[in-house]
């Protein structure tokens, strides 16, 4: 197309691509939630469908965009997604990430309102604000999402004492806050107690938060897999590219990143991993099992020696649709 | 609360507030509507619902969360907002007014979309990316929006022809395109004359876009006020906070600019020359007549002794709603 | 030449262009010289030798290597340089301007120190550090610089005082702190008064500060340009591409800025400026006189015909080496 | 002092501390040197005393001024400093790094210049560029100081063997050019061989540049610690203040980094590491072996016979504070 004279204003626009090699975190709060949470009636102190709402969003909002998207962690009206640190998604501009995944999230929030909340109109718009912020290793990409899980941990207690001497004690709001003003952790697991509640027993979505994965990484039993069931071939079609793992677990300790170890590799040390253990998988000199693990959009061909697959085929059959679990019986047993 | 041993991974969140004393330009961008407008049935070339729509969430999103927004302009699926140079609004934070701006364009699409599409459903979320862009001068930001304005005068004319080939002489779109490859406007308007289309008869809303601006700059007569029923109280209390003027007219040429000179200056400026002209209007000598402007927020009271007033309530019967014009005689004429 | 596997992590180097049609100042500030004042026994309150090296600096150090500087203002161990908002010097980069011009000032400051000083040996190299800041309108530059001017006024006033109190009245530093703690200027100035000094009196270089501009702006029998005989033709070659004039005076009131209408305006406007003048002078009617101004690096070319050119021979022996001012008789009058 | 009505543009300076917990790296090179080294009559293809002159600047210029500069790497007019990823100073803001390193090393370049250059007058102040570039890991760290190395070999062999044409063979420096176009250097090393040069045989500080290392790390009889007699008291207290090891040695491969495990730490795990060592040594129960390593600046000459051990006995109830570094034969073999 033609140009024209005023061209030039372009210029203006700043290169905005974050520093390389450093973890890229998201992080998206809701923008004045409290009066928003008011108006829509929320259970106090933790509404459940609010929190779905929004691990719903971050997993078929956000990290189907991001696909480099390895973890997301969410509590309260806020979600963080943390991409690999060599991810080159939308050239790692700072704005185009941070507008697109605030945009997404708004819009899967109120796509799926009515699913999550049946009973309640939506009054008017939420809105929701955004952020990236750069982490040059893991170590300390860890601690930021500690930091986030220790802050719902502090919350969480305190909004549950707090609702509970309101709730069961008749105390009004301002009574409660006094009440709870400069008393430690203990004390208000205490007060909990005396009114029949064992914090420890509260549902770990409240006092864990919500931890989000690729469902490549689910081991057996475990987890949720948020699973939808799409109303239309198009909205199938543009939600349904990634399955995700919901968990509410710890993760400030060592145990959830021993057991998921990939989750923080640079995407170039993921594909080698991925190589090499489909090569270690082949070059087994195990007779008696052969473990081939399929993963990653089960994208994975597998070349056995002609027995094997005569077995092999036998077993596709009860496969599971995600995993690829065959047992192979000693060479000289086949027949 | 309580500060966790990981609170010092907020140091890595830089501090990202623009310069100061510059015109700040939000511009947002639909993200795939592309496929976005094929999939949901838009008329070709130009929808007018789906232009409609986001005027509508310019003026009732993001021009109401951002006050001291004194211009936007939308063509396409775009949108340019453009707040004054001294705004102070959430302390100049780039990635805060990007995402808020975003946010809540998002939100109000959805939430206005069956009313401007009641006969089709919304099949996925839709995506929106945002930008922010610095200018120095009030004649570089009359120049990015001049831009922006020729970009959709040869965008219009160049799918009116490209849709028109189509739709009139049964081209396919390769064959359309191929047609149009090069040509000049003069020529494009040739073709569609043949066509048996006149392009200047087209309507201003394709051929110039749309212009927001505060409806208290509003002459007699001029333009459209976007107004809406709200459906609750809530909503009415969320979306009426201020009202917009909706024009579809040149801004690249000086009139405009002269017609509505205050659109360009700064606050502090704008705050003066209504104080002034208050000012003026009180010390005026002339006893034949006594104009008083009211405007912005149409916050107006004015005390006048009793002969005035009655006088004051035969002309308020033809008062225009929105500018009041008052003929008082001269003091001895009262009786 | 070959390419290593590590020139990846020229990636990490980001682009730092500065915002385009925005004044660009460089401030450099010297670095823990109030010890090096000391150690070098400069003259207390102000050491004429040490301003005017400094001014010397940034004349045939900074003004010379950024062309585009339009002005320069120097106090105390200061100096400031404004670049034309147009100027593309070094691509606009800002770590490139800051060290460029920092280490200039440095080199010139060590290279002319024996000339300043004769009699006091450097101890040790001294250091200088820099900033760009960004100004987005000649309003707010000439705030800028009337910032640093009264910032010079205050101090050395305050300096004058405080050195006046400790030589002429016999108190220690910290009794002339104490005497001095609060006071207004009006006091400051009696206490001078009481100790034989008019504070009018004294010098403009240490009241006012220094102004530098291009010598090509110089009027009639106005201020110092700073000339220098260099020891070599390679140092000629170097430092004398550009004569600066150097002033005293207020920056603060408009009068200055009358004075020299070109000094903040574009590049670009200031080459249409000379052009039109050039044009102007050309066309002039007048058959009486003939003003032809030359300026700006002595690039005139003047097209006269036989009779003025014979006269102008007679004038040029007496012309000043920068400007061409010649008196050229009516037509009838040549023979 | 007051304030003035001219104090809000400091606003305008913008905050530019860099990321925390990446190495920063400061680059200087000199600007126009190619000119500089012909003006000044240097030895081609590499002038020791051009490039001493240099390693002089770094070690006494900018290491003393940035005490967190663990490793600095020279080359050609070129220098890169290296600060620990934690250090804080300055408040890691860009400007000012980067203005008072380039200012400290055109300082150091001419107060030294008649030193090295004792015939060569200094014609015109020389001057240097800077630029700072963040780095998030170690690894990454490496790769730039080997980019930075395989560019001095690969410089270095080609101006050898283009020298040598010229020198030895009287070739004109196009022909040279020429000659050497798209040479591999396998044949670069063949020309040289031709002409009786082995390459092997040049100067290490030509081949591998100049690596300058706290002198803390410097193991038995290595490398050189440059030294200096200053000629002033003022100068001895301003340029002493860190000895400073100078190698010629690869930094691309392992060993290197292996020898000196400590120079990528951050800060604090330099502090632990020490606290540690001491600790460990003062508790080891192993009674045949007895290590004590001292260190941070420290100074420390072992020597082992049993006749030192008892002495050295004698010593430790005079021991000096912050040195203690013994290695002790196995007891039984006292006597």
């Amino acid at each position: 197309m033609a140009k024209s004279r005023f061209e030039y204003v372009r210029d203006f626009e700043e290169s905005d691509a974050v520093m390389k090699q450093c973890f890229i975190v998201l992080r998206i709060d809701g923008s004045n939630f409290h009066r928003f949470s008011d108006k829509h009636g929320f259970v106090k102190p933790n509404d459940e469908r609010a929190l779905r709402i929004r691990g719903y969003e971050a997993a078929h909002g956000v990290m189907q965009i991001m696909p480099d998207c390895t973890i997301a962690y969410g509590q309260s009206d806020e979600y963080s997604f943390v991409l690999r640190p060599d991810t080159t998604v939308h050239g790692r501009r700072r704005q185009k990430l941070v507008s697109l995944a605030v945009s997404k999230f708004t819009a899967v929030y109120q796509f799926y309102w009515a699913h999550f909340f049946p009973e309640t109109a939506l009054l008017y718009p939420p809105a929701f604000d955004g952020r990236l912020v750069l982490y040059p290793s893991d170590k300390i990409l860890r601690d930021y999402l500690a930091w986030r899980q220790v802050d719902c941990h502090i919350n969480n207690l305190y909004n549950t004492t707090f609702h509970s001497l309101i709730q069961k004690q008749g105390l009004t709001a301002s009574e409660s806050e006094k009440r709870l003003s400069k008393t430690l952790s203990k004390e208000k697991n205490e007060i909990l107690f005396q009114l029949g509640i064992n914090y420890n027993d509260e549902k770990d979505i409240f006092k864990k938060g919500s931890v989000l994965i690729g469902a490549e990484n689910r081991k057996e039993n475990e987890g949720e897999i948020d699973l939808w069931e799409a109303q239309s071939s198009e909205e199938s079609k543009h939600l349904q590219k990634r399955q995700v793992l919901v968990l509410h677990v710890d993760i400030i300790k060592d145990p959830f990143w021993q057991r998921y170890p990939n989750l923080l590799l640079p995407l170039e040390e993921v594909k080698k991993a991925r190589k090499r253990q489909v090569q270690t998988d082949c070059n087994k000199k195990n007779n008696e099992y052969l473990f081939i693990l399929v993963f990653y959009h089960a994208l994975v061909f597998v070349i056995l020696d002609f027995n094997i697959i005569r077995n092999l085929y036998g077993n596709l059959k009860h496969k599971n649709e995600r995993t690829l679990c065959i047992t192979v019986l000693p060479r000289g047993k086949h027949t």
